[in-house]
């Protein structure tokens, strides 16, 4: 890093890169005084600021000194002749640049930080962004939160998910925001904090990165490559593991219902040609019936009930090569047997002054459990031990994270404000643990869709969260895309996605081309995996019809079929980080228009995938960077630039490069 | 007034009222620097600001002085050691308090100032507010623009608005905003601006007026009652003139279509026993056809193809009584000939390079006339007089005001930012002064929707602007209410809207329901007037059945039966400003209940109408102060408190004072 300074200010630079630029005439740092408010309904969150003061910290002093034979630098920043707060910056051991804050005066719980930007520059990341890859142009609230329903205000799904439920969402809605961008002069910017934060790209000199609290420090780093900046990334985020073997051999599919139920949907794929790797039966442990539909029993044990011979049969479908998965939330639910022993326990967050607090979670309502009390942890790690794992689970969706409400009551004395972004890590790294002490990380699959910093060592996979079962941009097929690119920047590598998409009210019903074309893009992801919806009867299903099955059945053998390939891809993800969803710029950081291409991804190193994502659609249009890309279905090469392909139902329009070292393999797609 | 200082902080209070507490730990007075942004679409803004800096100005220094043997003090306001601005306050030669306000450091473009406040206090006016009456609990951008259509962004008109048009509003959007608020500790405050500014009284312990510039001065009285604030209020900012007598003879009936159509339609609605006062045809000078619908020929002048014969038609109709009103604003249509005649003589604004600037109305374009430049005044005043007055007008809705873009180019040199909210004002002098010069202001009615500070001496009435033509309370029958009320304690005694209402899109049409609770209504304000709508085929029209007509007859028979007693209203207000339609607290000072009745009002001192805005409604709910007040149609006495009356089409909601002086007159409403 370089520091160069004149009575007046300052510059650092950091690889060649200009990281900060101060004066006093436009000061680097901001810091103020605010009063938020928090307004949660189901996890849909109204947040505004007061903003009472922000004040620009215009004079600087700064001392240098030596620390473990580095050169560091102390720069106090003063307000009104005082010093305000200190930035101690210099290299870390692994020439990351790092700057720590320290706040001299308390009183101050905003903070807004510019960092030197240039007018073409591109950003991305910011966590699980599902409507922009390019970030540039537009603030980023940071809050993990339910992903909004729509998420366009203008569209009437959105409007009705407003007006009936404050659920439709907008651009920045995520259940994963991460306060980390990547800019496209290879370099990353985190800022460590777990309070709201908001990262405003629409400046052309700067981006201003705001957080609510002081942040513990800011972190930059950059590479040569995009590839070499993502192990750089996971080397201080963490990687996933990789995946367990059975995942690659087949799809898992999303039933309902009951064990026979399962047993004779999965018979009845296999029957067609399906190659199944899974039953997911997420009302494994019970159902409630509510307005938005069919809602889970949140009491995380097998309910025999509705899957009587659960406990034997489980093992019979394992032995068939179909794992049986299940469903796990970190909340429980009032007046049944695990909210009472926690509450017991006193491992529930509670109100203010210690009483009771649950959260309505629609027509229920549920204990929180306190995962800042690490006895609390140790004992949910034992329910999933004991009720999942030891029972037989290979696996489940470990949902939710983001409805932490800022008003209750937390055993570490920490805010829940400043808790809530850090509760997706708290409740990942409580399943990882259950499952590494269990002995089985390489054979459980666990998917999340809340996340935030660090989450990358302990989720082992994401998924795209509750897509719309319909065509819009911003909240169905084609918003997975962009979701799987940014998160994959962050260094989940694995993302996958509901088959044919979750959310099915006001007036949504899920169509069979839909299905098809999530399907076909499932099959170039890491892991398929369908879901019936929260309203199964309105959806089109993978067994509505013969011919859906028949068209499953191909694309779950182009997967099989790729499972050495998509093996590789996810090996590289857990040693080095590079994610197995890459936009189009990892590789071809020369090309201008790869920055810009969200609806489009390379699967590993040599497979372009660009999905159909808009109805009736039976010829792509798409974009090939330069390179010699052969058409999957015809051999035809193309050598880059905007191109057209027929793309009619079961020939998606997939690429791979003519030099691929798995030639061979890729050749065999079009008779998998 | 009082200043009360010591080392960290000072108070000032007048009349007993505590205005300013400033602190050191709780500053009165902030400045700071914002980019703010305006995003204007066919009179709709997006405005965003960017709050660069927001400081606190804690420190301070009192000196005292004498000006004309009064006292006065002038409070230097310091930051960072360095004087930024200068407050001097004290009484002016009326009593008042008025604090005036000069930059020192000229660098700050945004102020914001703390009232001092107490949590139960209610506050009113900000212009022409539709939504609320009793403004508290929220804060309110003040800025001129088009309402919106349904201004809820729960309703579907409000959303189908927005997202075709951009025009859906919210519950702040307003013709006529005013930086200036009654307080019911019985004072004014007025923040002497014409920058965009945000009153937000969301606040347990102040008012925050925020002003996107230095505001030059703020202004403070309070009396012992409501009426002698009027008073205090009108004489700051002007009365409107008593109206012409020939207002009080009848409806004025909105019609379109050209000569012919005008003279059946008035003879029909006299056959019917209507009252007609006026024809309204605004169209007089010539339509174009839009997708919105029908549009005005925005050229000022008789148009003989769709009004032949008019120059001598309407004396003849003059003489059966019948007053004949056109429509003019303050743009012209390009290519016509007083857009050039304007753009040959410089009167029209300019792009900043000077070049041509015209603004979207909707599918057609217009340049501004120039009202900073005393030249293009005198030519508009022209205009008005020889094409309106002297061709035999005898009034007309002065429309718009509200789309003075901010990036046009004036002749005074100052912002069109700032000149933005002044434009309604400055259109209104210009129509004033034009009926003046003629020597009309007797005889001639016009009427504007756009407002702002001091337009109360110009502006000789105010209608409500585009309601939509249903019952939605934001912007249906129902907000009509507030709108009166809130305006008219902002001096603006007169007021009335479109019978039936005017916006007529995304599915509305209105009813015969609505168009007769809307007469109803009308008939208990000082002037009826009817307007057809922007798609009259849609609509339900005065003449649409004779029951209609009947009806109307009889509406228009109650108003020229209370003539005497509007007259005396009318007189009131225009000698001291007490708004003929008056908030129940006006003269209930006592009842805590009445501050909060924003849909109904005093019609003068004796009458209280509670008028039906709900569909189906034909049992009135309705509060009435402590007082005897004899329902019109049965003559049964109440008392006060909440009651239910029969309300069927034809007997509105009215009631009036057993003591009242003008009792024989208001007997005879039944029977009228």
């Amino acid at each position: 890093m370089k520091l160069v300074h004149t009575p007046t200010g300052f510059t650092i630079s950091h690889k060649n890169r200009t990281v900060f630029e101060h004066s006093e005439a436009s000061p680097a740092l901001y810091l103020g005084i605010g009063e938020g408010n928090f307004d949660m309904y189901r996890g849909n969150f109204d947040i505004t600021d007061y903003v009472i003061e922000r004040l620009p910290l215009r004079q600087f002093k700064v001392d240098s000194f030596e620390r473990d034979g580095q050169e560091f630098h102390s720069i106090g920043f003063y307000f009104d002749g005082k010093e305000v707060i200190q930035m101690i910056v210099g290299e870390t051991a692994e020439s990351r640049l790092k700057a720590e804050f320290e706040a001299i005066d308390k009183s101050f719980n905003r903070f807004w930080m510019r960092v030197a930007a240039t007018e073409e520059e591109r950003v991305f990341g910011c966590g699980e962004q599902l409507t922009y890859l390019n970030l540039r142009g537009k603030n980023f609230p940071l809050w993990s939160s339910e992903p909004g329903v729509g998420r366009n205000k203008n569209t009437y799904v959105t409007w009705q998910a407003d007006v009936k439920d404050k659920a439709g969402g907008d651009y920045y809605t995520t259940n994963y925001p991460q306060p980390t961008f990547v800019s496209d002069k290879k370099y990353f910017c985190h800022l460590e904090t777990t309070a709201y934060a908001d990262f405003d790209f629409t400046n052309p000199e700067f981006h201003e990165l705001q957080a609510w609290d002081i942040p513990q420090y800011i972190l930059f780093d950059a590479e040569e490559s995009y590839p070499e900046l993502m192990t750089n990334i996971t080397d201080v985020f963490g990687r996933q593991p990789e995946l367990p073997e059975w995942v690659y051999n087949g799809v898992i599919l999303g039933i309902q219902g009951g064990t026979d139920i399962t047993i004779e949907k999965v018979e009845n794929a296999k029957k067609a040609g399906v190659e199944v790797a899974g039953a997911w039966c997420q009302d494994w442990q019970g159902i409630k019936m509510t307005s938005f539909g069919k809602r889970l029993q949140w009491d995380w044990q097998w309910n025999k009930d509705l899957y009587p011979g659960l406990d034997t049969k489980i093992h019979e479908l394992k032995e068939q090569g179909v794992r049986f998965l299940g469903y796990i939330n970190p909340y429980v639910l009032e007046d049944f047997p695990l909210y009472d022993e926690a509450q017991a326990k006193g491992y529930l967050a509670t109100k203010e002054d210690g009483s009771k607090y649950v959260v309505d979670f629609g027509e229920f309502y549920c204990g929180v459990v306190d995962f800042t009390n690490p006895e609390a942890c140790e004992w949910y790690k034992g329910v999933i031990k004991s009720n999942l794992i030891d029972f037989g689970l290979d696996g489940w969706m470990g949902d939710f994270g983001e409805y932490l409400p800022t008003d209750c009551s937390l055993s570490n004395g920490v805010s829940a404000e400043i808790e809530h972004n850090k509760w997706p890590y708290r409740w990942a790294k409580v399943q990882h643990e259950a499952i590494e002490e269990a002995g089985k990380t390489d054979d459980i699959l666990f998917f999340m869709r809340a996340g935030g910093t660090g989450i990358q060592g302990y989720c082992h996979t994401l998924w795209g969260g509750d897509q719309s079962v319909d065509w819009c941009l911003d909240d169905g097929l084609a918003s997975v895309i962009p979701a799987a690119l940014s998160s994959g920047l962050m260094g989940n590598g694995i993302h996958h996605s509901d088959i044919g998409g979750y959310t099915t009210l006001h007036g949504m019903k899920r169509t069979k081309e839909l299905f098809q074309r999530w399907a076909e893009m499932a099959a170039f992801t890491p892991i398929m995996r369908s879901h019936e919806g929260n309203r199964p009867g309105d959806n089109h299903q993978f067994d509505t019809d013969e011919e859906t099955l028949t068209h499953l059945a191909k694309m779950t053998k182009i997967f099989t079929h790729l499972k050495p390939y998509i093996k590789d891809a996810v090996a590289l993800n857990a040693s080095q980080g590079v994610p197995v969803q890459r936009p189009l710029f990892m590789h071809y950081e020369q090309d201008d228009e790869a920055y810009e291409i969200k609806y489009q991804y390379l699967f590993g190193r040599d497979i372009l995938v660009a999905p159909v994502y808009n109805q009736g659609e039976t010829v792509k249009r798409l974009y090939l960077p330069k390179d010699k890309w052969v058409h999957a279905w015809t051999g035809e090469v193309f050598e880059g630039g905007w191109i057209e392909v027929d793309a009619p139902i079961g020939q998606p329009a997939v690429f791979y490069r003519e030099a691929s070292s798995y030639r061979d393999l890729l050749d065999g797609i079009k008779n998998a």
